[in-house]
């Protein structure tokens, strides 16, 4: 039996890696994980791929934001368990909203985010299961659950 | 009959009474409207208000937002519509998490956001149903609906 | 206590004023009714009413739709019965979407077509609970619910 | 790890065999796929073909659709995606309620129509997550997925 | 504040009547009351009534039961509580049918059917909420709740 | 990937052994197969067998009926696909109401009864998906599916 | 527009009274209130009052739980807010399970139970939205939600 | 196929071993099993594990709750059964509240419990399927159910 793991949030530094690499060294067992397009890149500019040039910097992020949300839609309902991370860089709207979707589908979240945004996470973090600092962190709650 | 609108986000300015006000001047339906504790230092407080000092900051504000929260999921299940205001200011993850949430629950969402807020918003507002930058046009919008 | 009815489809005849008069000579129960936009030059031109003119014809009609899409989803929430009415003309193929929202949410729903518009329709019949072929048709089953 | 992918839509083309073929080619991901009833005729006669010549045109619809009706629901409820093609002819309002049914259920959706069809599809287009005019295209946005 | 109550069940004697006389003399408490068609010959017909002369008796029956059917969801989805009467005539699956609709979407139900009928109704009795065998004693249970 | 079929109804004659046949004759697709304890006995006797002598029969009934409906419903969550067969024998109102809780999760339902107990399962019938009144019909529906 | 709060928990205090009493003297907002039988012995009666004498102490319960389980359910159903008291007294099991019924449905919970029961309520105490340690506290909660 | 089952309740036992035990030896299923952590110091521990040190032994058990509540929901979704064994120490109020969730999305329940218990479970045994007293009393229903 496998567990699926959305990883919602930051897609502007290797922590997914990062966590995939320490959950395979504590954890022996098999996860299926997916989450956002990690390139940036690839992912502001996917609408304009497909469909062609847009007249205007809003409608290349509309149609953008249709094909990764339809992404996120899609992995999302196949995830046992999500995980989230907060970095300092930008507004990462979506990520709450991503979370805040698994939350009102009932799948179980840990947050992950530094010490300093805990104010701006508050009521989040209240929603979410469980919220912590560090990578190495949401690790040991993996290794609780399925140890 | 009357229709409860939940107006989530900013706190911080006065687009609450703005909007009521124009809706009562442009509309002749009976509205309930609900939404955040508007008042900061309140909302920050409210757990200690009730449950007394906690041990620092963090706690603090682990028992402010349980109440928040309590009664953001009080009013948004009663709503029928969700308008949520995003602002320069803060980083306002819990009106994402609002919006998520409702829309979670097939409810409709009229986001408000300056234009330059666009891009951080983008997949959001395409998971809500209409997106404009000014309060009179989301009067607009309701005019629409219920003339 | 009154029922709400959600009026879909056709909207290039008076349908729904014939229906709710013939509904209110014979029946004595409070109904509240709603549907889409019925002033078609409105519907298709609200998205650039609102949002200013848009680049083309295509993204004048994706923010209109949004706007449509808004006000269907609000009322069709609120309904307790769902008649819809397809006419010769045009595909109608938001009609045939909202009917199916609807069945999705366990809504009743009553379908009004030409007899020669069975075949295309013989599946969407199927799905919904009663199909007739004229108003006085459809009247005569909402007496036979309320009398 | 298999995806379910029902194609709703056209019947009277080979666009399913087309996509299969392309998504064979383009991706290394275990695709179970199904759909309608592909043989316009044996659609149309399967009622009388299972229980006997029927009274007239309609009643052989009516069995007919109840059977057609069955064979979506099973397989829709086992879909992942939805990915609906919408061609010149015929009004396919079952597609239209097939894709509606989907979104209904949360399930993500992709629609394919030529862009002379963008009009009468526009909401449905708002409310399904992606809309692109060409079979390469929604092998694109699969590519985007789930490379 | 009202409730609504559906009640299910033969329609062959006056219990209902009897039902609501002694729940007004009992209770102060407004309730609303629905049901099925209690006119057998008027059920039966209502098909046909409405569509027109149906090829035989089977069809007849598919058009009055679509319409029946309505009848029933419209009302069910709108009851606080479901009392379904089993009497000695007649096979009752719609009954039973109906009562299992309500169990489903989480209405509380009151079962009533005289003893001997108790064995073929004893695992509808075990997913029901409570069972009697008489009217007043319903009637006792409805006391026991809103006095 | 395979598919779970639930077969409820009658208990009393083999149709589920010679359905299964059938099936695995005209259809190379792998299905798991579930339904009631079709040990009448067994099935009657289950609780005073798990939890000793019970007072009196109603209670004896009580008891078994509890773990037939754990049973019932433990299988009813996992199925794909419904098949209920009617009898001329026993009131069957719990195939009924197995049939009822399926509709209600939206599985897809196939009725198979003679045709002489068309008039009361008319209602059921019409909520159902498709109703035939032999085993091979149920089999073709089956082989029209999965061809 | 009024807000149906169900009091669970202890009945052998007057907690609901005093609750009452000082929710109407500092909120002007109309509540509806309900709850659970609170005269233990009729509540522990019930059955054998309505069914007659059962055969022994745990039939008796067995039937007075049917009538007190259908009580809750459907007064839990229509509340808006669920507050729930846990004493020192009793176990109480049947009090956390109507606050996790209320929490499955998406309900907002308040729990009070002394600062000693802490421990033992703890998961269920993160489950729900806020747990206070006396009446006054859970008025303030009130007061913050409805002023 | 498989079927998993979560063994909620007492982990001052070895309950679930001798359960597991002699299922293994009555029948010829493959079962997953789940259940919460069976280490009381480290299930009371958590928190401070993973976390650090906390300012008190209440917010010692909310950090642990939040993640012992993360595991409940991850496995609990993903159950097809539920059992759940009282035992005579403790309140087990998490317990309650594990089995009440299960009951709300529809999950089939056993509960054991000693004799003794009866009384103060009575109502949750009635929203239980089947209630027994012995371990290997809830085997012979798995038996019944599988064999």
């Amino acid at each position: 039996m496998s567990y699926h793991i959305y990883l919602a949030g930051e897609i502007h530094s290797d922590w997914r890696a990062e966590l995939e690499k320490q959950i395979s060294e504590e954890l022996d067992v098999e996860f299926i994980f997916s989450g956002p397009q990690e390139n940036h890149e690839k992912s502001d500019a996917i609408g304009e791929t497909i469909l062609g040039t847009q007249p205007d910097l809003l409608y290349r992020d509309i149609q953008s934001s249709k094909i990764n949300n339809l992404r996120t839609q899609l992995f999302l309902r196949k995830a046992d368990l999500v995980i989230a991370y907060f970095g300092e860089k930008f507004r990462q709207w979506n990520t709450a909203s991503d979370v805040s979707l698994a939350l009102a589908k009932n799948k179980p979240v840990i947050l992950i985010r530094p010490e300093n945004l805990h104010h701006p996470l508050k009521e989040l973090s209240e929603r979410a299961n469980v919220t912590v600092d560090t990578i190495p962190k949401a690790v040991q709650v993996l290794k609780y659950l399925f140890d």
